[in-house]
């Protein structure tokens, strides 16, 4: 069995393992598939923003030097010479003493340097002459040019995770696609000759592969994608062919599941020491084996076979390396109170799983089974027992993570 | 103009016009598939977990009475006769006074009802006899059939959100698929003849349609999908067109932008306020202009064109009904210092863009325009300043919301 490695010693193993993932290529995706992407570089825009100068109120487009004068007391009437709407074409300018009917966010003709709104003004029945009971100032209700963002400067830095807001500013400046990092490649393959696939009625003997289908929902929820998945009996054979379609798909990174214990028949052992990978047994409960290797240049994490140590063991060594490649945030930790108390064995990092009770306590859920895979489901959170811990009393703190 | 509406009257009246989106229809979809998405009832295992008595360790299956005197220093002799393998298959019964070598996961054979680690084992050479250096209680290391969950009990709730790890407990109870919440289907039409798709050249007077492109976006990050989307010029039969398409395509809910204020082509307001819909403005800034109705029986809300007004809107009044729904969190709201002095206008709900300051202060950005939509991009926060308060003071604690 040799020397357990620490808990912090494999994760940091892993993540150094994972570290070149960092380093995402590119490409470019149409805005109403960016969301939840990460922009790969600043992003300019083409155009300023507004794209010209436009009226921010309906009303009267003028020259405010024409209405300098203006109150209700003592209106100021103009011809009204035109009317202008949200839509192409370039305005006549104005001319020096008129007025033109103007709606939001259409152009303001050159000469004009203010908008009236509708509510200070009084049409004639015939619409042809306004009276302008209030002065604006030159500029008042005129959205210039570029005032929310000049021509070439940047709409989007690089590295931001794209919400709606991001994609509304992307598409004002006229682009259509943004370049943003590609997500990484995900192979995951399960092994085992007693798994069948979920549904299919089992013989005796047999079980359904919990692990396929939590890796791949985990790998999503990490901002990943899945580029090949597998189920394979004990068989290296049948094994290779799954690591080298995994590779030929274009997995940048393999997570197998089952096959790296002490037993007779520990497949993704046999194929993987032979290529130099290291197959042994991390200090913590449930997940005590793991494996970590470099199949064909592509790094591969082995996880045990048992679902709940699949899971933790998922949540502890890779997914925040493709949460923050992702632009996720870390998920909730925090120090709560037991609701119990409980023991653990010496010399090794218990992951308890728990709920968060109505008043703020963290309580075990099902015990430390490894198979304990619906009491997980019913779990919240992660109770997390130090290595040199063997017994904890109810009202203790202990470092939970939410699930 | 009319009276303005106040903000909380118009958030509620939303909110009852799309109640009725809450009783879901239910669809069934594979594991694979139903990540995020919401059970439609409480989810029974037809089968016990674990489904058969299994090891919990390799070792050796043995009846813990033959064992019940062995230690270090007093050894107990077995035969071993047979090897058994988590692989399909039923094991013979153990022979009282022999041992079977077991892997973990395999199924534990009648007669047996304790397994001894290996490492409390030493096997002979010729592997023909084992010799176990621990008693164990009956019970040890065997995974009883059902000890997680027992065969027709609920492996999962109804109305929870589907994570991974809930998702691995229904597979591990052979389920291959699960009955969910249907999630909302929306239609997004944006107005103004103004409008062209982001990325086609602009002519003088054109400007790129951010809406579309915002509310698609929103509407997925709430949680719903998108069955329709158009752009239509200011055309009241051309925008009845896309209705009538969004009703036809299955759409529940219709959002529109523009063509609600008091211009001169205001075509949603054409279209739907001789049907019966209310068309009108709220006190806020931005976003004044609202409209609400139902189009051939789907609830319809109506936003203003500029897209400030228009994200805002549909974060204020739209989300919180999605998310809901689709069992996301609201949110997250906070008291914050203000990091400088700012105006409001009196009778308006004022609705700021601010950035989180590393000193955990409100900083405003970019000033009240509603058409700062690169402003708007680089917030993180919206401040938001009540009807009655004209103006605040840096330090002052703002309602703030997360963007």
């Amino acid at each position: 069995m040799g020397e357990r490695v620490a808990v912090d010693e494999h994760a940091r193993f892993v993540r150094s393992l994972l570290a070149s993932l960092g380093a995402r290529p590119t490409e470019r995706v149409p805005l109403d598939d960016a969301l939840g992407r990460i922009t790969a570089s600043p992003v300019e825009s083409p155009i300023p923003l507004p794209p010209f100068r436009n009226a921010q109120m309906d009303g009267f487009a003028v020259r405010a030097a024409d209405v300098a004068g203006a109150s209700a007391e003592s209106s100021v009437a103009l011809p009204v010479v035109g009317e202008l709407a949200a839509a192409p074409g370039t305005p006549e300018p104005l001319i020096a003493g008129t007025a033109v009917r103007i709606m939001t966010g259409a152009p303001v003709p050159d000469g004009a340097d203010a908008v009236v709104p509708v509510e200070d003004t009084e049409s004639a029945r015939d619409g042809a002459t306004v009276r302008i009971r209030r002065s604006r100032a030159a500029g008042e209700y005129v959205r210039e040019a570029g005032s929310d963002l000049a021509a070439g400067a940047d709409v989007l830095p690089a590295g931001i995770r794209l919400e709606p807001r991001h994609l509304a500013a992307a598409a004002a400046s006229g682009l259509a696609e943004l370049l943003v990092r590609e997500r990484v490649r995900v192979a995951v393959v399960s092994t085992g000759s007693e798994l069948v696939a979920p549904g299919e009625r089992l013989a005796p003997g047999e079980i359904p592969d919990a692990n396929g289908v939590a890796l791949v929902a985990a790998v999503r929820a990490a901002g990943a994608v899945v580029r090949h998945t597998a189920r394979v009996r004990d068989d290296v054979e049948r094994l290779r062919v799954e690591l080298d379609a995994a590779v030929d798909a274009g997995a940048e990174l393999i997570l197998t599941s089952g096959g790296i214990s002490q037993g007779a028949y520990e497949v993704v052992r046999e194929l993987i020491e032979p290529l130099g990978a290291w197959v042994g047994s991390v200090a913590m409960q449930p997940g005590g084996p793991q494996a970590t290797g470099v199949y064909r240049g592509v790094p591969l994490i082995g996880f045990p076979g048992n679902p709940v140590s699949t899971q933790l063991s998922f949540a502890l060594f890779v997914a925040p390396s493709l949460r923050a490649i992702a632009g996720l945030p870390p998920p909730r930790s925090e120090r709560l109170p037991l609701a119990e108390a409980i023991t653990s064995i010496p010399g090794r990092r218990q992951i308890l799983r728990g709920r968060r009770t109505p008043d703020g306590t963290a309580a075990p859920v099902g015990g430390p089974g490894s198979h304990l895979v619906a009491a997980l489901a019913a779990s919240d959170l992660l109770i997390v027992v130090p290595e040199y811990v063997t017994s904890l009393d109810a009202g203790d703190l202990v470092d939970t993570v939410d699930l």
